[in-house]
């Protein structure tokens, strides 16, 4: 299978481009390294020492004797998309390659157009080029559960059976996702779901929860094939980030009382998810939406099994909740199907204090690194009040 | 009221800037002349021989001795939308500013990119400058009924309950869009009613039908205050179209067998549904939809309804079904709910017979203009079959 990557330098991008190529597929790699930017631009740094994409590329090929090719560029601009689809003729897209950052899109007016450029105009470019040149390739394109937001009723995958007035008709499940960069990925998804229909494109949108976890089975045999990891209030998950600040003995920040939920996953399940999606594809005109998650937790629940795991290291966990500078429910019904990926074979490797404290321990190799000052929550999803007034 | 007219050079703009005018509020308008240029990339040209914006606001100020104030410029480009908002201080915005044809979104990868970023970046940055410069201003947004597409089950306004397995909640209408275009109309609403769930804004979203029609009263003041009219494929209206169609002896070119029902409206009605709704705005952080139309027809209708007319008044019309440009069905259910606009007070200028022939009276008084290699459609939903095998 010739297996085109796209954000292939990123932190789920690198580890799957390593996956299919120790398994034997042709893979090629595209990136601008926007994401070593933006991280760079909160002021941040990945926790581990990452070296360039080239260098990845050589380690690989010196532990693995296996060749990975890449193409530099922005996936927005000009004509890349088709380029790369013309020369690399791939089986197989699996696309990683939008700015993923909620508080990033929120926050200026640049950054929020920014976001929703770079992430709807590189997917549409991107199928338009499948339509003229790679019209039987399946698309596996990374969106998120946050575009479903957190309605009252349980969320389907994808679609939803509504039944109205005495008739009935199977639709896209309605979205109210929480910040502008979901927005776009709500976006991606009307846009990818008309090219199935009307080009017969075949694509599988993978909404997934929440990342955590920092080494994949190839990332071990060498240093330099370690992916990124952010702890940053803006490219740094709760998880990842609480197991930082937990590390360099700072309080778990959590938003508000920490009563949402959301969906969560090991970055090696992230990697057997789109495996078990990739040897599964698509139909041709079919738009498939899976939810990819594993388990289900409350941020408060996650800060407690941190602080537990620290106990069983010796690391004292305090927590902190602070005033949340998102707008979303702290208390909410939450009940997402996650169905079709356990019915393709998804063995899921759930969160225990075991993996956690393995966290700990990767963290505690690179805990000098660490720069405290991007931990902490600047962006507000809302306008700060008039002087003289209370915040709501 | 301050009345703020995005897009007021237009079909629909430019008689609203009148209306409002007209009726003592303080009105300015925005626009970037775009609108103008993709019709004569189109190798089109309106069938009225409009003038200037200029020349417009001047012969209005000599008309009714009002004055309408102008800003040129690209809402999608730099800190136009926040200039504005600075500067005029609007209680009301009337948002036309898109880039409204389906066919030219289709026609190559340039057209789609140029329309959704232009959509899309436009409204994102106006709803920034509402949040930072006039929150309580009421933001009405043309949107369309073409976002829902044609779904089995009756179409609410905006948002319908559903009860699924036992809970309910109300949500935003699923959307199955048939062009990019629409579906820039859709990630529109999807920004807007976060702009108003998170920010407070006020925003009316009109779902409007297809428009037809030439005349408003303001117009017949004077030749220079006539709106634009187009008839080629990709900006002229099917009634519209149909009508030029008739005058100039052509057959009438109805899309497949012709069985698409839409929702239709006068231009009189547009501008009775806008003021309206500027009569009556949304609340803080209430993101209203209303289904702007008057009537449903089917195209074969519609062209039936145009035969006739042209017989009462001597001219012979012929009707030809092309094979369809577009991916569309075209026999199906359509049931779409439109009483919040009557509720208001709307009393719609229904479709008769004396309608369409004072709309081919027009069209005759400008038949030497009509450029006739600009109507048949030329941009295809699809890509062309390849040589050898026969179109689906």
């Amino acid at each position: 299978m010739r297996v085109l990557i796209l954000g292939g330098d990123g932190y789920l991008g690198w580890p799957t481009a390593m996956r299919f190529s120790g398994k034997g597929h042709e893979v090629a790699v595209v990136d601008n390294f926007a994401r070593r930017r933006w991280v760079e631009e909160m002021g941040g740094d990945s926790l581990t020492p990452i070296v360039s994409l080239d260098e990845r590329i050589e380690a690989w090929r010196e532990v693995s004797g296996k060749r990975i090719t890449s193409y530099v560029g922005d996936l927005a601009e000009d004509t890349l998309a088709a380029d790369v689809v013309i020369d690399f003729q791939p089986d197989t897209i699996i696309h990683y390659g939008e700015q993923p950052s909620a508080p990033w899109s929120m926050r200026s007016v640049d950054h929020a157009v920014a976001t929703q450029q770079n992430n709807v105009v590189g997917s549409l470019k991107l199928l338009w080029a499948m339509r003229d040149h790679a019209p039987n390739a399946h698309l596996i394109k990374l969106g998120t559960m946050g575009e479903y937001g957190t309605p009252n009723i349980d969320i389907e995958e994808g679609f939803i059976e509504i039944t109205h007035n005495g008739r009935t008709d199977v639709l896209p499940f309605p979205k109210m996702p929480g910040s502008l960069y979901h927005l776009s990925k709500v976006h991606d998804s009307h846009n990818i779901h008309f090219a199935c229909r009307v080009w017969g494109l075949r694509a599988t949108d993978l909404n997934q929860g929440v990342v955590y976890g920092i080494e994949t089975p190839e990332a071990k045999l060498d240093e330099r094939l370690l992916t990124r990891f952010d702890y940053d209030e803006a490219f740094g998950t709760a998880l990842n980030r609480f197991c930082v600040q937990a590390v360099v003995g700072r309080p778990l920040t959590v938003y508000g009382v920490g009563g949402q939920t959301r969906g969560f996953l090991n970055i090696v399940d992230t990697l057997q998810c789109v495996e078990l999606t990739a040897s599964n594809p698509a139909g041709a005109g079919e738009y498939r939406v899976f939810n990819q998650f594993t388990e289900t937790f409350t941020v408060a629940e996650l800060a407690e099994k941190v602080k537990q795991a620290g106990a069983e290291v010796g690391i004292t966990v305090t927590i902190d909740n602070l005033r949340n500078p998102r707008f979303e429910l702290e208390e909410h019904y939450y009940n997402p199907v996650h169905t079709k990926l356990p019915s393709l074979g998804l063995e899921p490797t759930l969160l225990s204090e075991n993996l956690i404290e393995s966290t700990l321990g990767v963290i505690q190799r690179y805990r000098e690194r660490v720069i405290f000052d991007v931990i902490a929550p600047s962006t507000q999803w809302r306008p700060a009040p008039p002087v003289g007034q209370p915040a709501s």
